[in-house]
């Protein structure tokens, strides 16, 4: 926080990660405490300007980060260790940012996006240890695994998404004119213990919700209560109602944003 | 929660896990919230009758456990598996009974243990994790763990431990007129990842404080401030202000109880 005179304009790319839990969201709101307002606050008695943070895409209420990015413009010329150093004192412990950086002035954390991570994690022992309640989903039915892994390949490819976007939620800064369309590199289940696996999920982009209504259909077919063609079917619907439930928040942490 | 009806008096031994973030420890408080009182408010729900829990120790506001062992007495005919499930049900999810079992009328859950096995886990990335922010303590000084091996050994086998005793702490309930000497059976360092390692401690029993204070001293050796030779010489002083820093209570961890 060294000098804070008014220089050039700069473009700051920071890497951020969270811990969603008690918060309502990334998204900024007049009232409840928002990891981008959190940051915002921070960044502005920093710079002493008044900065807007923009995020590569939104998390909801109770959602986790490793890899979010977002970036904000000053003329302030604090440098990116200050940035990072500065910016880690005032914050709350759950919210950490592991990085700042010069960006190219046309960067921009979202369009410039090619695509991102998340991961669902859910663990199925008996008992849910308290250590990881607030990270993982407990899931306490057998699930069957084959079942899993042939709907996870049904969804790798482009397809048109909609039956897992939730109503009236379509993004209107979606400037590509893609509507429902995405396209998903891989899908797929990482064993991290006998107890405890994560879906994951590497895509162009997500609708909203989307990452949380393929989990909670694909637990339904985990869980036999549909076949992967029965899934395969509800994938071309192209119809919400069809679909399952909406998987809890706080199993989802967005792992990383590609460029 | 079936049958509640008087019987013979049964011994109940209990496996406990808590996340000890934002309880004032185990023991009963009258005004704060601790492990013991949560689930012996819920016990006398479930057998209506004025339960005691006994916990094989006492852990410090903060501390976790994965393997806490205690048990209670009761006439009551609730079947051990309802007792799981009772209690997992009533009780904030940070507090899971792992299992529950009927024990000989002769068990106590601290007298008859023959040990226990802590582990106290420390980050050394640059950046704290937010998931990991509230289980590991974060150091950023660059460790030596050759001198810390060297450290660990010292402190194997039976010593007094009066060095690494909080003034004034000595458990009024011990009963083996032992003092302040401990056997460690085993004393090492576990690397889980590049950046998060455990110090886990085996032996026959742990005084008040003294495995923070034995970390706390232990880091200050990794850091160069004292030498193994300097470790030696304050474990052989009995004196608790030749000894480092209490690490705080947030990295600890109880593992298990042994019989």
């Amino acid at each position: 926080m060294s000098s804070q005179q008014a220089g050039r304009p700069r473009t700051i790319k920071l890497l951020v990660g969270y811990d969603g839990t008690g918060y309502s969201g990334w998204q900024r709101q007049k009232h409840d405490s928002t990891i981008q307002g959190e940051i915002e606050s921070r960044l502005a008695v920093m710079t002493t300007e008044e900065i807007v943070l923009h995020g590569a895409g939104r998390t909801d209420a109770g959602v986790h980060a490793e890899g979010m990015v977002a970036h904000f413009r000053t003329c302030s010329k604090v440098s990116c260790e200050a940035i990072v150093r500065g910016l880690n004192a005032m914050l709350p412990g759950a919210i950490r940012i592991y990085g700042a950086e010069e960006a190219d002035p046309s960067f921009h954390s979202r369009f410039s996006a090619s695509g991102k991570q998340y991961q669902y994690s859910v663990f199925t022992g008996r008992i849910h240890p308290p250590q990881l309640r607030l990270y993982t989903l407990h899931v306490t039915s057998p699930l069957n695994f084959h079942a899993l892994h042939d709907c996870l390949k049904l969804l790798e490819g482009t397809h048109d998404f909609s039956s897992f976007e939730n109503s009236g939620s379509r993004d209107k800064d979606d400037c590509y004119g893609r509507g429902a369309i995405r396209t998903i590199y891989e899908a797929a289940i990482h064993e991290k213990t006998r107890e405890l696996f994560v879906f994951q999920f590497t895509g162009d982009g997500f609708l909203r919700n989307m990452i949380r209504n393929l989990v909670g259909t694909l637990l339904d077919a985990g869980r036999g209560k549909i076949t992967p063609e029965g899934f395969a079917g509800i994938l071309q619907a192209k119809d919400r109602t069809m679909a399952g439930p909406t998987a809890p928040a706080h199993g989802l942490q967005l792992n990383k944003v590609l460029y």
